[in-house]
């Protein structure tokens, strides 16, 4: 059945009545459909080690907990768990969000209120619509989240990019270009940072970096948005608190998520800023979607309530600490020589650096030849300017397969760094 | 504890310490709270009636067999519900819903593709940015859906308002229209419309008028986009097809949810149109959301294939078809002479208009003070222009409220009247 009906929709697809560019909105005629994503359709065969997903390892999802939550959801709170709910979110799941901003964090929750959002890719989408006019300035690591590029260059900003290094983001090297546009009458509006276990880098900002980009925040009026969905995800090493710790004049909009630490598949995330700023986003939000789904709010905040938490991230940190270990002693063990790569301490990703000279998504195929595919990096950078990097996806793949993945890979950059 | 974040959170609302003002974007800047929202706030009290809500009962939600379809949601699909999905959505349920809109409508499925969306409110967002340039002319009904109106209003497009009669909307003044606007060199981009027990107007489209808008659309080259969220809900006559049922060239983008005819609260809801158009949809939605939330696109999915719908929706029809009838003969018995209201064959709501000169945004302090509540019509017109209108809701209050209720919207009308 579903074989028949991509095949009738394909015939259709070729069957042009009208002539559908001419309904399209500008911006809607700008849009492309991402080419990495074409690019792994390449990879669906089973044959082929994928290191290029980003998910989650569904072995982690507490299934029997979902289960017991799920009938909890409906049995105690089902008038509201099935109706619709507030733009905000629902309460309970709020106060619940605060209260472990407060005890995990140090974040005091009369600091910050909160918003619910379908995924965190929501909220960059809001974040976007309010706070982005066109030429705006928004200053992205390099590299940075591919969907937040796409999200925010919706509403046409002007991108900056600061590099990354081990400690994070170069605050010496973003100050140098604040003073610059400052000589030039300019200013940046949004920091956009995911400051633990970057994606993709998997580099951590130190915690004097996050201190010195507050600072710098007051200094030269810009607002930082704080991406942190992997900041549960340590496998080695001392926490850090998010920046959103040391705010203290409201300039950071933080955004956290159940998908690493509960489950993707319920789309329930937050936001936790200024009530001021939460308010606007509200109303924004009213027009996307009126709610996010309150069934998965009200299971999510059951989930909080009950206080399975703190276990099961340790039982994901278990899982996952291997792999991570895995895949570094692999690099280590096959890589030629000339071949970089970030040691991180936490998230689900490796950041690999081959000589200057390679482009990785000419490579990419031949990778695929041999059984192996990853994220060509040339995407995370706003300017597209770096072509000689890779992500690697260390949580989703079986540990032997990691091993093996990271043989086949080393195998096709050493014939690449041969011709 | 509710209430403690929330006085704490008052606080911090009037602690300024940023001009946040200067951080918004010009069309955040422009972004105004609902009043109708603000307005309900007062409603809160359980002393009103509240005829006022847009919400089905949640007497209709089935309980046990959502608790029944989430268990088998995990336990046979786990891995995919709890994970990240398709932008497009799970496949399986497009393919239910494909299949749906066959045997249902007659709708052939080779005709259309399905995009899963976040209630049918994200459709409308992404309508909006795939379609609309600024400017563009949009024709809404008068009055028409409110939350539609918002959500177009985002994208700056120009409305032009035709009014509804007992058949739904007037093609004729359409068709006039559409001839002046030809004659000034201009165009109508979009026609939006709720064909079947209009929101807020209860009345539905004749067949005939479905067939004369679609040959309108062809002879003056626009799109229809038809809402069909209440399509189910009759209560009495006959059933009539949606316009996308006589689609020949693919104009007619039809928004489908399970809001009414399962539970709102999963946020599902579906797009069919033309492959080519939910391709640009979908990449649209990429930087939205990524996904629907999967876990209740896999329970709908369940919902459908389970052959559960049939029998459910008549469940749902035999509880509001009383509450209708109910509300109607109280309309009939207390409403003073000089007020009229149409008589809906389904849906969820009555629309009453009063003598003119009564403005019933004015009367709704004095409404709520005899106990209560509606929603004042202006805001259903895209131009504000009409004062004497009001929308009743009759699917959520109990049945006695529904004629006390009535009752004391009638004397509140006749102490208006008389002043």
């Amino acid at each position: 059945m579903e074989e028949k009906l991509e095949r009738k929709l394909e015939k259709k697809l070729e069957a042009v009545t009208l002539n559908y560019e001419a309904y399209f909105s500008e911006k809607a005629l700008g849009m492309k459909a991402s080419e990495i994503r074409e690019l792994l359709k390449l990879v669906e065969s089973s044959e082929i080690i994928s290191l290029a997903g980003g998910l989650p390892n569904p072995e982690t999802f507490p299934k029997d907990l979902i289960t017991k939550l799920a009938q909890k959801a409906i049995e105690e709170h089902g008038n509201a768990a099935l109706q619709y709910g507030t733009t905000k979110g629902y309460t309970p799941l709020r106060l619940e969000i605060a209260e472990m901003l407060r005890k995990r964090y140090g974040i005091p929750i009369s600091k910050v209120d909160i918003m619910i959002t379908a995924g965190s890719q929501q909220g960059l989408d809001l974040i976007g619509r309010v706070f982005i006019n066109p030429g705006d300035i928004i200053v992205v690591e390099a590299p940075t989240y591919l969907a937040a590029l796409q999200s925010f260059r919706y509403y046409d900003p002007q991108f900056i990019q600061i590099p990354l290094d081990d400690e994070g983001m170069r605050i010496d090297l973003l100050e140098e270009k604040l003073k610059e546009l400052k000589a030039q009458g300019k200013k940046v509006k949004l920091v956009y940072t995911i400051p633990t276990f970057q994606n993709p880098g998997g580099v951590t900002m130190s915690k004097e970096r996050r201190k010195r980009l507050l600072e710098l925040a007051s200094e030269y009026d810009f607002l930082i948005i704080e991406d942190g969905p992997y900041n549960e995800l340590r496998y080695r090493g001392e926490e850090i608190p998010p920046i959103k710790y040391w705010d203290e004049e409201g300039r950071v909009i933080y955004l956290g998520t159940f998908s690493k630490i509960f489950a993707p598949g319920f789309r329930v995330a937050w936001i936790a800023a200024e009530p001021h700023f939460i308010r606007k986003l509200e109303i924004a939000k009213q027009g996307i979607d009126l709610c996010t789904n309150v069934f998965g709010q009200v299971i999510a905040a059951e989930y909080l309530k009950g206080g399975y938490l703190d276990k099961h991230i340790e039982k994901i940190r278990a899982f996952y600490k291997p792999k991570l270990e895995i895949m570094l002693d692999a690099l280590e063990k096959y890589m030629p020589e000339g071949v970089k790569w970030t040691k991180p301490d936490g998230g689900m990703f490796v950041w690999v650096t081959v000589p200057e000279g390679i482009d990785t998504k000419e490579m990419f195929e031949k990778a695929v030849a041999k059984g192996v595919a990853y994220v060509p990096g040339e995407a995370f950078f706003a300017d597209r300017g770096v072509k000689n990097t890779m992500r690697l996806n260390f949580t989703y793949v079986e540990d032997e397969k990691i091993v093996e993945g990271i043989k086949r890979l080393a195998e096709a950059l050493k014939e690449a760094m041969k011709a």
